[in-house]
């Protein structure tokens, strides 16, 4: 069955994914990328970045600092809202997000509103809570000559210390917006992209890597004219869907648009759709795609006193421009090309189920697979590596495995999504021709070696 | 003149590095690359994956998160040694790195050391000093659902919840060794290679990205077995020059090996070497390869209590791997490359000096640069385009320019490192040839458009 946790399985089994610290027990919202997962998202990484930033000329890449000026998280709002409801109970001392333990009630609930759900504590099963408060989602930190006892005894110093982890890529691009105006110069519109590290404290992180501390996002801010934020939002969305049907492959059918109502949306967003994906436990969202107006740039202009406003090359006409912003996670994306390609299917004539990864070519780890018949003839080696080395000087990812028979290593290059696997038998030492075996209808073909 | 001055202005003038959260003022000690420095960057991180993981068989790539378990630190001893002698001025309470203000004194000084040595406060020129405490540079912060009121009301739970960005990364090589082990079933020697951010409380980050308080590091950890460690050394020692001389081009004459001598060495390591490089602003490491002994993993068994043995295929016998860990940043890379391409020449007959960026053509952001002669006029400019289209086609680097004179572009271009300018003038629309310019000679062909 296409369910989460046989996924999870797979991507611990063969070196996708593993929790975070494992050897420690583990930290809890983090994951450790191992041989395989490294590949694939840096195939995902290195597809978004060509397609949207190397393929374009209207788009320009950067790399900001995790750290930033604190002045950043006031300007966009995070100091001041980007917080969930915690309440603890008196009892057991244990904490919760108040509005994952009670029905009905939304992120913004009060405690009265709390109170009236009559919750039990899911762990003491007493009725006995705190008040709510506001727990912010940044990672709070201190930057320079601040020591621990400063949090006690030098409570101005610390305070004046602190610095967040940044919760999105986002601000990491706003705030760079004037130097690549600057520098680049430029036509409207045009975009700025990022990849990197975002974190959010998440009180209860779950879901594998849907709903963890520490994520990696990929961002465009696609600054336009705001008379032209409508045919901009058509465009970057119709790029959206190409990018994700054409370029990593998702079908169609399992990608479902949301318009975000007007009540739910952030209050100074005309408009978002949020890309829904058919996940193994549900329709989750994969991406978003909103309509930001001016809001940023304004904010950073407020705070930082400097002008955000663009003139226009050939009208001279001034002003601050509007923003479409396509918002997408690595994991996210991950998560949705792993769970669309992993299959279990009955092998024909056998009472046997195999799992086989249906990667796209382009994102599979390895392209090939090359291999003896079997190990322990030294002509058929000799001559599988030469077949390796030949792939390995024309493709950097060709995998050689001579490890148990070769039912089992068909079985785990499925695994591992390897389109192709190559045989080296007998025949080969008489004719050049090796067996090529399909990961996709498992049959099998013999082609001359010169024609691989 | 090649200093550092120049190569900072030039860094921003062009769109390779800003200063972080420059628009707020800044942030000391963090630097946010433009879309000139992605690229660079881009292509010399690749560049290391492509030649040390792509390229080989025996090294694999991981990525772990940067928040780890705090046993993590514990036993590789960065929690109780990772540290800054801190000193406080009791009169301005300025508080400074003992080391750094004081002559003839190591990190270790005592207080007493440092009150001998009767220095006075660079701020306020008083010597009224508090003792030396220890400072620990490792950014804390807190995971879970723990409140900023916590530090004060509920230091149990405040510390229990205390976790770090992590420092380096090789720790998240090591804390997945086993992973990989039992999920790729590696043959000794073997290595695992991680590309990732790593941070630094410095007290004073200093000299633009050498000593940041955010870099990225490209570590690999090569486990050997403990008999073999002289001849793998010499080896990953040859490996790491070859890339450093053929892959990103510097000059042996600017690489310097330094022995580190015993007693400079961490008191695991049986030979450690400091690959120093002539930056413009002296003699500064570049990169460190140590033999760690069985140290890290060995320290894992004993704080996790699993096994970090492995057993050899063939002869059966069981033992903690030894390691040998080549360390690069690549923001010392990224610099080394940069300030060795840095040339300011006089031009020929002029009383003119243009800056030139002589990246080699692997590294450079843009292999072309496609203009018209002139950009009023429209002929000249859809052919251009034309020619623009078609390299495009083939290359994803390749940039349009027709901003000011041809004079101005060039010296553009010579600045961000574009090794070929092709200009399309009035003779290209008779006889499709361009004229090709030279980044380094100046010197400008007339070439075919079909031989491009």
């Amino acid at each position: 069955m296409n369910n989460l946790e046989n996924i999870v399985s797979l991507c611990k089994r063969r070196g996708f994914i593993f929790p975070g610290s494992d050897v420690y027990g583990g930290m809890a919202g983090t994951w450790d990328y191992g041989p395989l997962g490294v590949m694939l998202k840096k195939k995902i990484m290195d597809a978004w970045w060509n397609y949207f930033v190397e393929q374009r000329d209207d788009i320009y890449g950067v790399d900001a600092a995790i750290l930033m000026n604190p002045k950043t998280w006031a300007a966009s709002g995070h100091l001041a809202t980007f917080s969930d409801p915690l309440v603890e109970c008196k009892e057991c001392k244990s904490r919760f997000r108040a509005d994952k333990i009670a029905d009905g009630i939304s992120e913004s609930v009060t405690t009265e509103e709390f109170l009236a759900t009559h919750t039990k504590c899911p762990v003491c099963g007493k009725e006995n809570w705190g008040p709510i408060r506001k727990f912010n989602m940044m990672f709070a930190t201190h930057v320079g000559a601040v020591l621990p006892e400063d949090n006690t005894e030098n409570a101005e110093l610390a305070a004046k210390s602190t610095a967040y982890l940044r919760p999105e890529t986002a601000q990491g691009i706003f705030t760079n917006y004037k130097n690549v105006v600057d520098t680049i110069y430029p036509s409207l519109p045009f975009g700025i992209a990022q990849q990197g590290k975002a974190f959010r404290n998440e009180i209860s992180p779950r879901d594998f890597i849907l709903r963890d501390r520490e994520c990696t996002q990929m961002e465009i801010e696609y600054f336009v004219h705001p008379d032209t934020w409508e045919e901009n939002f058509e465009k970057m969305r119709s790029a959206q869907h190409n990018f994700l049907e054409n370029i990593v492959g998702l079908p169609q059918d399992k990608l479902h648009e949301y318009e975000v109502p007007a009540a739910d949306r952030a209050h100074y967003s005309k408009r978002t759709i949020d890309l829904m994906f058919d996940y193994p436990n549900g329709e989750e969202e994969l991406m978003g795609l909103a309509y930001r107006t001016d809001f940023d740039l304004a904010n950073i202009q407020r705070e930082s006193g400097k002008s955000m406003e663009y003139r226009d090359k050939v009208t001279g006409e001034t002003f601050i421009p509007h923003v479409i912003e396509p918002s997408i996670g690595v994991e996210r994306l991950f998560l949705a090309i792993l769970s669309n390609a992993y299959t279990e299917e009955k092998v024909a004539d056998k009472d046997e189920t195999r799992i086989v990864l249906k990667l796209p070519e382009n994102l599979a780890p390895y392209k090939f697979c090359v291999s003896p018949l079997l190990k322990n003839k030294p002509e058929l080696v000799t001559k599988a590596k030469e077949v390796y080395d030949k792939l390995r000087a024309k493709y950097s990812n060709v995998t050689w495995d001579d490890s148990g028979n070769i039912g089992k290593r068909y079985r785990k290059q499925d695994e591992i999504g390897t389109p192709k696997c190559v045989v080296i038998d007998f025949d080969t030492l008489e004719d050049d021709t090796v067996t090529v075996r399909d990961r996709d209808t498992t049959e099998q073909i013999r082609v001359n070696i010169a024609e691989l």
